[in-house]
């Protein structure tokens, strides 16, 4: 007979930028029992889902819904459905997640421009502007508030920029949405990505996205039906612009998504529950009240670090609200701070990655963990 | 104040190719609290899973371990991996699944060479030795069992002959393992597929794969390091052969896998909590005595099946042991046999694709869904 082994999952007050903390709620509702894909009751669930993300992202958008992957499938979901060989993509980056934008735009074929500012800061609208008119890219890709810096980009004018000049603007909002306002048409954004396991505080592996019609276009000219769908098996579908992925060809996600239902995946069941009861969650909240509550527990972090005499790192002018940089003092080794943290206390803060490794440590408030327990707790362990 | 949304989910005896009913095992463990992606108790636990998942596989390749998408996100990591543009790429296809392997190998670049038999029937290995032989592909990729016709391809000749002419052998065993016998090493696949969601019973959102040193040595050639990651961030990486994906990228998903751990995505955390249960949940049962119970189980479905005067569908000899496909009789609309079924009984079958929609139902007998209970009440509502 096997030795039976058994699941340890040690309690942790977790205060990075993600995965966080859920709310028991999400974790009860992911504990029912599977539905069929193409049964009613799931399919209504589905439908569901899209209107309470069209509300959490706010977007009158017809398309909203999961791509069954972490962020960076969303993200590359948007960008090889719309980037065809040798497109133009603008790329100003301001951390390691305009890197991930860079390597999945290059992967895709596009002809990249890249424009780099210091970490710790973020680019003055105008200046992007300027090289939109320039570059004049098909699609400009950028990062809403990368946790790798803790800075957060001003977005609106820039998104009215893009809509002046015919540009697509895709933004990475994994890390803002539901913790900071993030308002998709009101800054004309036409295709937005976000992740769950940051402020939506559901546990990672999916990524809401949605996307106007003007990204909707682009898709119906490059969609297939796929083949084995097709009544005849022989039949040839393609055109020169076929989008190089199938797992996450959105022309193909948003009929599996629509009343056709045309199968693609086997829809994540748990997951979808998962994020079915955190956004709802998040709308009983309010999304005024839930931003007002992650200002208030940053505000009680920052004041809290800067009383022990820490100095945070990057411009104080952009910072993202949901993620505080703290700069590690000479002579302290973070990585052995951050251990007796986990190992002592059960409290998990980050470090960060490349260039700010060992420089920095970074302190999530997002989501269910952004409560003045979790805050208290982790100031005086 | 908002009104509140229930999740309702109706309980349902699920006998469909998947998803499939899972264990209350399974869900209790996915209700578990968030771990952070590097808190050693999650790596650890990430490390088991790799164990329990090569003895399930029945293999002792290094790499084993699950994608964070649905089965066909795995099948994708695994071709757009070691597909190159041009190569050639055979695929014998016998069903619906075959036709999804063609598409994801087309999207990849590849010059696919397909090879088509009558639905309900397969190939036999010599046909599939000569062309092999004849083309002289990098990959054959085959399907192990297709739910589409219900019929399950024999491979040791096949993978034995790839082995011998040097051609990566990689096989989609989605709707195979844990449910019939599934000899990764024995039979020579190089690089093999599974999905939660089937026999492993499993909520779908996971693509449990393997694959050996052949596949590995192809990943390493193109293999590049994500910007952003690296400490100067403008370091190019890239080699003209680099992978088009990066979430589906097994190069750097092996970095993340390993003690390096490389960041990639955020590993979906309680998607691996529910596949750590399921898979001991597998080999407590033993996988000899799974796949006799899955025998048992679909013979008295049959058994009854036949008892109702009903018509099987397909070449018995190569029979899907997980799936059974019946011939919808004549005059009789299958589609409000299933939803009396559904509606009456929460009771769910499935229907097919293309070819075969209309004409045959499937149901299958599959992982949790699989017992004597199932059966009867499918039977005799």
């Amino acid at each position: 007979m096997r030795e039976l082994n058994r699941l340890k999952v040690p309690a942790r007050t977790i205060m990075t930028p993600g995965p966080v903390e859920v709310d028991p709620r999400v974790l009860q509702a992911m504990s029912s029992s599977i539905l069929g894909q193409f049964d009613p009751s799931f399919t209504s669930l589905m439908n569901e889902t899209m209107g309470l993300l069209r509300q959490v992202l706010q977007t009158n958008n017809k398309w909203a819904y999961p791509v069954d992957g972490t962020s960076r499938a969303g993200i590359e979901a948007v960008l090889c459905s719309i980037i065809e060989e040798d497109d133009k993509v603008l790329i100003p980056s301001f951390g390691r997640f305009g890197g991930l934008l860079t390597e999945i735009a290059e992967r895709c074929g596009a002809e990249v421009h890249l424009m780099h500012c210091e970490w710790g800061t973020v680019f003055e609208p105008e200046q992007v502007i300027a090289e939109l008119k320039k570059i004049q890219p098909k699609v400009l890709a950028m990062v809403h508030g990368d946790t790798s810096t803790g800075r957060m980009q001003p977005l609106k004018e820039i998104g009215m920029a893009c809509r002046e000049l015919d540009i697509l603007f895709v933004v990475d909002a994994v890390a803002t949405v539901a913790g900071t306002e993030v308002k998709t048409d009101e800054w004309m954004i036409d295709g937005l990505i976000t992740g769950t396991q940051k402020c939506l505080s559901v546990p990672a592996g999916m990524a809401p996205l949605t996307y106007n019609e003007r990204i909707e276009q682009v898709l119906l000219e490059r969609k297939s039906i796929e083949k084995g769908l097709l009544t005849q098996d022989l039949a040839v579908s393609s055109s020169g612009r076929r989008i190089r992925s199938n797992y996450l060809d959105l022309s193909q996600l948003q009929d599996y998504w629509s009343p056709a239902r045309l199968n693609h995946h086997t829809e994540a069941t748990t997951m979808l529950y998962g994020l079915y009861e955190g956004l709802n969650i998040i709308l009983e909240e309010g999304l005024e009240n839930r931003y007002q509550r992650h200002r208030l527990n940053e505000q009680a972090l920052v004041s809290g670090i800067e009383a022990m005499g820490l100095t945070l790192f990057g411009d104080n002018q952009f910072k993202l609200p949901t993620v505080t940089c703290v700069q590690i003092p000479d002579g302290v080794d973070g990585d052995s701070v951050r251990k007796m943290l986990l190992e002592d206390f059960g409290i998990e803060i980050a470090s960060s990655f490349g260039p700010l490794h060992g420089k920095i440590w970074r302190i999530g408030t997002m989501g269910y963990s952004c409560q003045q327990r979790n805050v208290l707790i982790t100031l005086e362990p």
